[in-house]
């Protein structure tokens, strides 16, 4: 799993910082989560394959996470796409995209779908034979998803020195692999695990992004191993957090010890701030593993 | 008259070309045209005060020279801009910058105002005291505009000698400024000219961008001081230019000398060219003072 953030500041672009956009790669595939201005840019200072991309996330329509989205959208065009795109996001997303299409009379020449968005329950939006991605309901000024991206358990290992010394047939490799015992000719059953080895535990990720603390999504992102949670400000402005709908660092932090969570990555930092290390201070006095997340790093997971 | 090109390259920002916006400064007065993704970091990049600008001119509504609009009215917003601002462009403009601000709940609070242009004739669309700006009508894919920007001219200077060694009275000056002559006490007419200079001429400047070759232009555009007019191709791939309705760097010349302007600045290349220099070149074999624009570059007239 491995996480690259393509800008992580709250607000507008400026010279040095960007607005939201990261890329996730999960078990081979590509997903980019919010769109600020200038993250096609991003995508190519970072030397990521754009034609690898084919599903965006789109949290909530600010400018911040969102107004990179039509020219990331043209420069597919141009770049000769033919593979479907879908884009995943807060309904009125397909209204815009296809005005400003519409207005530059540039009509994308591969597929693009919409998938809008109005739940305020957690939903499925998202599922292949290897990864499921849900909505994570938020708290903003608008409608706002965060994501979470989930592996699926993959197969079991074969134990190749157990089926070898039991002498079972290739044949029956697959079955094992997919957790079934095995009946031998005599009857004999030989139970799975002592034929294979658990697969590596699946992966997951949450994306929570731009919120006001909300304790009840603790239960849906439970256990993941990386959180990314938004932190636009420090305790000392927690008045502007809940005007605004944002969260302090420690809020953060608060929703991954109580989401037991593995990692906790901040970011969304307001740009008042001189340096982004007093949010890991912060953060750091409630739940221990916390990393800052910056434009350009790129995390492994 | 001075020129700040934020961007000049055809299609998508790159990591280090961006597209088409510049700045105008004329007579005080700050005028932004074209708007493409990243316009508000180019801005901040090259140090010009955002809170100078209250016309901006969009050509067309291509992404490429329209997409960073969005951003930059959120971004004056977010600066706490309270003076009213002015949108100048191709009929949609309101509806998409509307619905993005709607989607968002970013409703400005300052005023914004869009000036709609449907016309195919040249027409009048700003005006003060010291500066026009007409459209100038051009041939692409969608509507498009380019603008002229035309200084109005001045006072006529004081001649103090003269109208010391006469004995004028001061009640007088503003009159002679104004070009009027001066009669006398005892009858005596004093033509202007023998008390005042010719103001200094007045400055203008033609934006062209993005256009096929259109001769018809000529006429709105003739003895201006300075014209940008593109040029995406080289005449080696004057069939793509057909195709695509943009110019070559040779019609680009031909315009220039029709129309008799003073400098002809080069700009809006395709990236497919590994050296601008080449446009310069072409151009020069047809009219002699060519000006390659560049991002970053500043032009002083």
């Amino acid at each position: 799993m491995k996480l690259t953030i393509l800008g992580c500041y709250a607000a507008t672009p400026r010279t040095l910082t960007n607005p939201t956009s990261q890329v996730l790669e999960l078990k081979n595939q590509m997903f980019l989560i919010d769109c600020g201005e200038g993250t096609q840019v991003q995508l190519r200072k970072h030397k990521i394959k754009f034609s690898r991309i084919n599903h965006i996330f789109i949290s909530h329509l600010h400018g911040d996470h969102f107004f990179g989205l039509p020219g990331l959208i043209s420069t597919f065009r141009l770049l000769g796409r033919k593979k479907e795109m879908h884009i995943y996001g807060p309904k009125g997303i397909k209204e815009a995209i296809t005005l400003l299409l519409k207005l530059g009379d540039s009509w994308t020449n591969y597929p693009l779908y919409f998938h809008e968005l109005t739940s305020k329950e957690s939903e499925l939006v998202y599922e292949d034979d290897k990864v499921s991605v849900k909505t994570i309901p938020l708290h903003h000024r608008v409608y706002t998803n965060g994501f979470l991206f989930s592996e699926k358990p993959g197969e079991r290992k074969l134990d190749i020195n157990a089926v070898t010394s039991y002498g079972i047939d290739t044949a029956y490799f697959q079955n094992i692999k997919n957790g079934h015992d095995v009946v031998l000719d005599n009857g004999e059953i030989l139970e799975n695990k002592l034929l294979s080895f658990d697969p590596p535990k699946p992966k997951s990720y949450a994306f929570c992004s731009d919120t006001a603390h909300k304790p009840d999504i603790v239960p849906i992102i439970s256990g993941v191993d990386v959180l990314y949670h938004e932190a636009t400000f420090l305790e000392s402005q927690a008045d502007l957090a809940v005007k605004t709908k944002h969260s302090t660092a420690r809020e953060a932090a608060l929703i991954a010890k109580e989401a037991k969570v593995g990692t906790l990555v901040l970011g969304h930092y307001s740009t008042r701030y001189k340096s982004i290390s007093l949010f890991k201070e912060e953060a750091q006095r409630i739940f221990d593993k916390v990393e800052l997340a910056d434009d350009g790093k790129c995390f492994e997971f």
